[in-house]
């Protein structure tokens, strides 16, 4: 069985990505081209579900391909299984790992979503997730849909890099930090950091609609793909319980905001997202049950958050609808 | 490591109690007589915590004295951890074990709390959880306090019974039925009766203060062990999470009018219960680790429930405050 507990202290995340860079100048040897890489995500995925986000905000679905991989994997790689044949349609691959092989044929480190992969080679080009989804905003311009927000505007990337290294520190690592320690006095550390980075939050989101400036940006859509989980895995399977998110009046009002702006909620697939957590990690959830809540259906439920002001897509428009083929299944949202 | 999980399917609780009472007629050979006996608990268990309960409000402290088992134990027994030397300082035992076998050598089946010995000859006589708070109600009466009130009043027998069973087979077992499902489909038919049930509860109690009558009954005893415990335990290890009881608006202002009563929510230890579910149950929580939440501030908040009427104690009176030797550690209640 693979072990996530951290053995006997805090848990550490392996930061170390695959730093290659898909860039408009090529100049790591990959340059933007549409139709030639391809996204591989899994819905359950915190970190891949930015990738969706971002991808669908700026319109960049002909320009990028993506393949879904299941919600559970082994302690070997993210898998094919939701395709016909458990077979990547255009990687014509069954694991994650064998793209990652391709290009490393000893790559010794974990095997992760999201990543670009170069479908003419069939070679992982990149993982680092942190840096993807600022590519897609900045390099791949030329491609964005009309109407595109900026998730990246220049005059705010410093205070963007700012609130967004705090919320992965504290937030979006936060909770893994709970679930994953390895000692009583570990996780109730990582615990103390957590909520007090939600205090935080809250505090700064109180009279205002959005992370930084009056648009939507990279930072929020950093801190809701954490928000959206948290009701129903990080505060039961993690253990980051000293109140649920519905508990939150801020942040729940924050985070249904934006659950029903276009590009948010239309990417979540709850069934999926609690399939992972309880299943995978069987060293704090032995029996591999899923449980049934939480009651979603708050998630539609009015914000409030207009009066607040604010102009989510900026200068620009909403994206349309999911195409067909990249819907989350019914019954598988808050609906 | 004890197996708490039923292998493969429902859960089924083994109810068979030592049915030896403790009567006014002594027809059991084990007749009332103050001092005579001793109620073993743990603050920990919900079924012993309507021992403590019953007893505070009914006055029995002096006629009844009191043993504190600690809240974790082992496969084999709950223990005297707690008291100096690890030893109960009246039945001169470490293990409540130790009496049981006193009475039956062969003792084959689980050494639960609540229990009653007979401190003459240290033997166990009853754990028969629903018999024992019955019966302080209605054998121990000479012993009563002034002004105890009539937990179990004649003429709203049958219809405490009735409320008590469905109580038993779909809240205060059902929490169980939900943590120790041995499949998927064992674990969503118990959610779903739980649920179901907590929902005709909260129509119950929507215009009517108490479960049966305009007074507290055995009833209500019953419901708020297993209420108090609900966001601390039972909605994540047991995975009772369609909500909290936080967000049942009449189940949490109902349970809180409870608490906060004189005899209730002073007999609560939420460390006791957090440590003795999270520690005990490694097949469901292998690390050990004990959650550091819920917030418990809210159960100290206003109810409103007065506005329903009702008269608490009938004609008697609230108890006074425990005494100091039984008083729940600083820290350890919802303050």
């Amino acid at each position: 069985m693979a072990a996530y507990v951290a053995s006997g202290g805090d848990f550490n995340r392996d930061t170390d990505y695959i730093t290659t860079r898909i860039t408009a100048d090529g100049r790591d040897g990959y340059p933007v081209e549409p139709g030639r890489y391809r996204l591989i995500v899994a819905r359950a995925c915190p970190w891949a579900n930015r990738a969706i986000i971002v991808r669908r905000l700026l319109g960049l679905e002909d320009a990028i391909s993506i393949g879904f991989c299941g919600p559970t994997h082994d302690a070997d790689s993210w898998t094919f299984d939701l395709d016909p044949g458990g077979v990547d349609p255009v990687l014509k691959i069954s694991r994650l790992k064998d793209a990652y092989l391709k290009r490393f044929p000893d790559y010794p480190k974990g095997i992760t979503v999201p990543a670009s992969v170069d479908v003419r080679t069939g070679e992982v080009v990149t993982n680092d997730f942190a840096q993807i989804t600022l590519d897609f905003s900045t390099e791949w311009t030329a491609y964005h849909r009309d109407g595109a927000p900026d998730l990246y505007p220049e005059p705010l990337r410093d205070e963007i890099d700012e609130v967004s290294r705090r919320v992965y520190t504290e937030v979006n690592n936060g909770v893994y930090r709970c679930g994953f320690a390895g000692s009583q006095q570990a996780y109730e550390r990582a615990y103390d950091r957590l909520f007090a980075a939600l205090d935080w939050l809250s505090e700064r989101l109180r009279n205002q609609r959005y992370l930084v400036g009056d648009t939507i940006t990279e930072a929020d859509v950093r801190l809701f793909t954490t928000l959206v989980r948290f009701d129903a895995v990080y505060h039961g399977h993690f253990k980051c319980n000293r109140h649920k998110l519905t508990e939150l009046p801020v942040l729940w009002a924050y985070a249904r905001d934006l659950f029903q702006t276009p590009g948010f909620g239309d990417t979540v697939d709850f069934v999926q997202i609690k399939q992972h957590y309880y299943i995978v990690h069987r060293d704090i959830n032995p029996t591999g049950i899923v449980p049934k809540g939480p009651e979603l259906s708050g998630w539609l439920t009015p914000h409030g958050r207009e009066s607040l002001g604010g102009r989510p897509f900026g200068d620009g428009t909403p994206p349309p609808p999911p195409r067909e083929s990249e819907r989350v299944p019914a019954g598988h949202g808050a609906g």
